[in-house]
């Protein structure tokens, strides 16, 4: 490697300065590396392999950076990647490292950091107008995938688009998945459209009011320069539809997608990763990597596979043969519980806004469970709106995707769904700290759901409690919305251990709080103890256990402590019985949790035990108790929280996080040690 | 009144049972009440007034409870309460009441409690696919108005019915004020598609997939009866677009928009509330309403006016000759302040996602604003992202809306605006505890904004803190995301009392925090005093001057207390320098807030204090705080903390809720009195 033309690539003036006819040339030289790079390192290769023309010519025709090109969710940017001083992190990659995501802080080719679905043309209208007011002439191109399309944020730019005017450029990728996989009315539309050479209505473009053109050979380098030569300067909006093939250079893929997905399958079985969209779009690899067995397979690879960059040096399970991650585990079981139950409950519906493979959702489920069955698309905030729907009409929906992406439907999930207060589970998978991306971090989650009022929010420890909460949860004792938050790593490497053992055991020491809401309301008293109470919620609780364990432990100059432990099992109210009854025999309580600190649980626990200290009766403090708080403590409780900082990190390894944050038995012993 | 034939309906079987030629008239009935009633009380009038036949058809054809009628944002129902047992209401409201809202507490024929945008079609599709699967034949009904369908959720929707099947009748009703107000390229296509008598293409429905219908006057009863007689029972999901005229029975409103908005002005002089849209769009008061001036205009009405319900006993603007409220008069200030600098400052742009008047962005303003202003319509996803575009590019966008509307952009806050670290301009209208509707409550954005990573988020307690903290936000010194909450009455109360004198004056004790992310970063030291701080937040401020004067007296069983007051101005970062230069001489510190106490920023204080009273170094309470902790304090400090409980709230009078949750000045004195 190294000897072909893109290694004379540094830069998009190197694109401009070659000779027409050598186009062709370099795209074949950049498709040989990709699929190289592909077959030892995996990644997001086939829809960048079906871009590879599409992205020479945009840097052939426009002038980055001074022309600005958005890539919607950072799609098919290795390409660009490479054309921007990048190529040697794919033809010496061992050397050179690049991120799977655009970023300014790595080009001033890269406009933002982005990693959730559907925003580039919005981004591109604001870059658009401030061109505008300046009287300013360069070019703002906007480049989005048809299955990004389907989501919300991307109708309302197109819709603005129009309305703005001005020279923008929409790039609109449709590389021909649209019929057999995307979920949307507008794909049978769009198939015409590109079978009638971008000439029948409707187009829906046009119904934006958009200008549009079709460009059929979308892997024709020429053919796209001179379509794009066409649009440089335009005045105006305008849709460039260009058809390419996804998966284009691998093996057999231009052939067919079976054969591509053949060939994808090949490069997984090398120990690499395979190709998969940006969009959750079935892709070439897509029929070969969904049926949740232990091979590497493409809905692994990405965080939250199918959409967002595959970081292959951050994913646990990008080694063949590993045993599955948490949240394949889990996802995988609790459709099992659920499936059992299709044939007698119709009203069971699982509804996934894409990518259920990275949720243990396999295809083989998804198709014996039917109808019982529904896969969105990329449309978190239908989604959550369509569960409440179910719900009110009698049915038990239970709506699964990552912590990160549940942020995208945040209004629906306090209003149509919490203040209606409609029955419907929503699994969290993901949540907490981890390595991810910064776009991607589950750190959030507690501090999202957790402050919305009238959502019962559970965090199981262990995969008995995870299935009971899903059994209430869809159960018809349970009159409102519910989320879990699927247990992690931390917990399924326990369970795996032995040390988490029958945690679903209910030994609960408080009579005081209500069951009638939710029979996990009252925090199960684990180990009984004193001095020291440790609750530990969620993927916390392994580390809870060893805390206790440490502290048990004489250390020469300390004798050891005889610490209760405590598994909270929710995250939404306050369970002020037990509470008041540790405040008895202990004097200091220290929170876990694995989620950002501001806003999160903790907090809570510490305000609590402020505020209870005195019997003038702050009203909102007992009213925030699903107890009632009254009366003094008998003396006061310090309390010592542990978890995230408000930060966005970029993949950084969970245990750096962990030291960083003191969420280390070690750390955490010593706090408590020096309290004493 | 009481006499006509709507007095005769006390349910939609009344409505069956009519002979046919007698719908007219009762439409005619339903259309004078509506305007004696808009007369009198007010409300949203206009829109309703288009729909009275839709309306009286709909239950005409179907069979409501067992037919399942949505209407988006609750929009245009007063009609459908007419029909639906709450006829008194409308003939005699001084002795009946009825909420604006759907409500299916109110009502068995109301399917949810809406308040917010685009949702109707999501959530139509969840109740038909519960029937569904439950082998039911009811019908499922979504009501959507023109301006609606521009929201981000209202597309998903679309998309993904067409995708489910079964019946599904999505009823669009387009009054006509497409191309002249409403905001997006799809309203052009539209109004051909109008134009042409539903037949030509591009339609933007077909291009979803959908099965298409158009009814050229939508305010014949007996052709809409026809119309959904046809697709009553349909087995796919159908769109019938509906041409209907808002306003329609107001003096003149039916031959002209410029005279009937000359007949709304005439309702709105009379001392009533004029008509709005639950659409932003321009209706038939749109022209009369919206130069700022004190009169009673049409966008003063609801909580957010213009798209969601007025609900004229809660509005304190809702009577003639009073002066503006602070949203009105602070967001005036503000746009004053930027307007002179457009001429010179070609990147600065004001954004507005719809509802402009009701934040003081005046119909005089937008038009000397010109190109420096943008209306998105209804898009607050759109509106943050395209901010953040513009920021990138190196313009300064201010966007202005209510709390309770961004949350339908939580996600892109969260990653196009704080990842990505744009300088964008939040103005945050109508945050903090309120006697708004439990669909628009404000008491959710600090706990919102506040835990958001990298974004600053700042809370004037004076005018002059307002507009520095703009000018700031808006200059070349800013580099990140800023989110100012818009002073709220409370403030503007004190400061007409002249309680607030130059608030903004800085009397910073504490040099340990850097000032170079943010000159509000340290908290304000309005009077220094020892043993009690009061730590009063945005809002909360002039309870805080109460408060200390309360203190400063002796009650004759206890001396005066010399008690401190802080102005925090921010509620981003903790000023962990002033924090432990309170400890020294302070036993009690107390946190105000108005808004809810889970998540919010009282809790953040008394971690702060629990967590740094410890040396051993908890990393992440070091790391979250903008100053260092290090070493522990010189004795434990009591936090007290009052604000909102985790709880929806429905029209409750402020001072209800603030007699609720400790906020006076009698309970927070009595508490503190009660700890020393």
């Amino acid at each position: 490697m190294g000897e072909g033309m893109l290694s004379a690539i540094h830069g998009p003036a190197d694109v401009h300065d070659l000779p027409a006819d050598q186009l062709p040339e370099l795209c074949a030289d950049i498709r040989r590396t990709l699929v190289a790079y592909g077959h030892v390192h995996g990644g997001h290769i086939g829809s960048n392999l079906g871009m590879v023309e599409a992205t020479v010519a945009l840097h052939r025709v426009f002038d980055s950076p001074r022309d600005r090109i958005v890539f919607d969710v950072s799609h098919q940017s290795y390409v660009h990647k490479m054309l921007t001083g990048r190529a040697a992190a794919y033809l010496d990659p061992e050397h050179h490292d690049v991120t799977g995501f655009t970023n300014p802080d790595e080009s001033e080719h890269d406009q933002f950091v982005l990693g959730h679905t559907g925003t580039s043309i919005s981004l591109a209208c604001g870059l658009a107008k401030t061109r505008d007011m300046r009287g300013g002439h360069e070019n703002v191109i906007a480049v989005i995938g048809d299955g990004s399309l389907s989501s919300a944020i991307a109708f309302e730019g197109l819709n603005n688009a129009a309305e703005q005017g001005g020279n923008l450029i929409i790039v609109f990728n449709d590389n021909e998945m649209s019929i057999a996989e995307d979920h949307g009315g507008m794909y049978g539309p769009l198939a015409r459209l590109r079978a009638s050479g971008g000439t029948t209505e409707p187009n829906i473009f046009h119904a934006f009011g958009l200008d549009y053109r079709y460009v059929e050979d979308g892997n024709d380098v020429l053919a796209l320069v001179r379509a794009f030569e066409a649009v440089r300067g335009i005045d105006h909006p305008v849709v460039v539809h260009i058809h390419t093939r996804k998966g284009l250079g691998l093996p057999v893929a231009a052939d067919d997608d079976t054969a591509a997905a053949s060939a994808a399958s090949d490069i997984a079985a090398g120990g690499a990763i395979a190709a998969t969209d940006a969009t959750h779009t079935a892709d070439a690899t897509h029929a070969a990597n969904d049926d949740g067995d232990e091979t590497v397979i493409a809905e692994d690879l990405a965080i939250t596979a199918g959409r967002c960059e595959a970081n292959h040096w951050q994913n646990p399970d990008s080694a063949a043969g590993k045993p599955l991650g948490a949240r394949k585990h889990y996802g995988q079981l609790a459709m099992a519980a659920l499936e059992r139950r299709f044939a007698t409950e119709p009203g069971l519906v699982v509804i996934s806004p894409a990518t259920p493979g990275s949720n243990g959702i396999t295809r083989a489920f998804r198709e014996r469970a039917g109808r019982n069955y529904v896969d969105t698309g990329i449309t978190e905030e239908h989604a959550v709106a369509f569960a409440s729907g179910i719900a009110r009409a009698g049915g038990r929906p239970v709506l699964a995707t990552s912590a990160t992406f549940f942020q995208r439907t945040f209004d629906q999930l306090q209003q149509e769904l919490a203040l209606n207060h409609t029955p419907a589970t929503l699994l969290d998978f993901g949540g907490g700290l981890s390595g991810a991306d910064n776009t991607h971090s589950g750190a959030f989650d507690i501090a999202m759901f957790g402050n919305i009022p009238s959502l019962t929010c559970l965090a199981p420890t262990s995969v008995h409690a995870f299935l009971d909460m899903l059994a209430w949860s869809t159960s018809a004792a349970n009159d409102g919305p519910v989320v879990i938050r699927v247990p992690g790593d931390a917990i399924l490497g326990a369970e795996r251990a032995g040390e988490i053992a029958d945690a679903a055991d209910p030994a609960v020491t408080s009579d005081t709080v209500s069951t009638q809401d939710c029979p996990w309301n009252r925090y199960r008293i684990a180990r009984a103890g004193s001095q020291v109470a440790i609750l530990a919620l969620g993927n916390e609780y392994p580390l809870g256990l060893r805390v206790v364990a440490a502290l048990a432990q004489s250390d020469g100059d300390h004798a050891g402590i005889d610490a209760t432990l405590v598994d909270p099992q929710q995250f939404s109210a306050i369970d002020a019985g037990t509470l008041r009854a540790l405040a008895e025999d202990h004097r200091i309580v220290v929170t876990l949790e694995d989620g950002q600190l501001e806003g999160g649980w903790g907090e809570k626990i510490t305000a609590w035990y402020a505020n209870a200290g005195w019997a003038a009766g702050n009203r909102a403090a007992d009213h925030r108790a699903s107890g009632h708080a009254g009366g003094t403590l008998p003396h006061p409780v310090h309390v010592l929280n542990f978890g995230g900082a408000k930060e966005f990190t970029d993949r950084i390894p969970l245990a750096d996080l962990n030291e960083r944050y003191g969420l280390t038995v070690e750390q955490v012993t010593k706090a408590i040690r020096s309290l004493l």
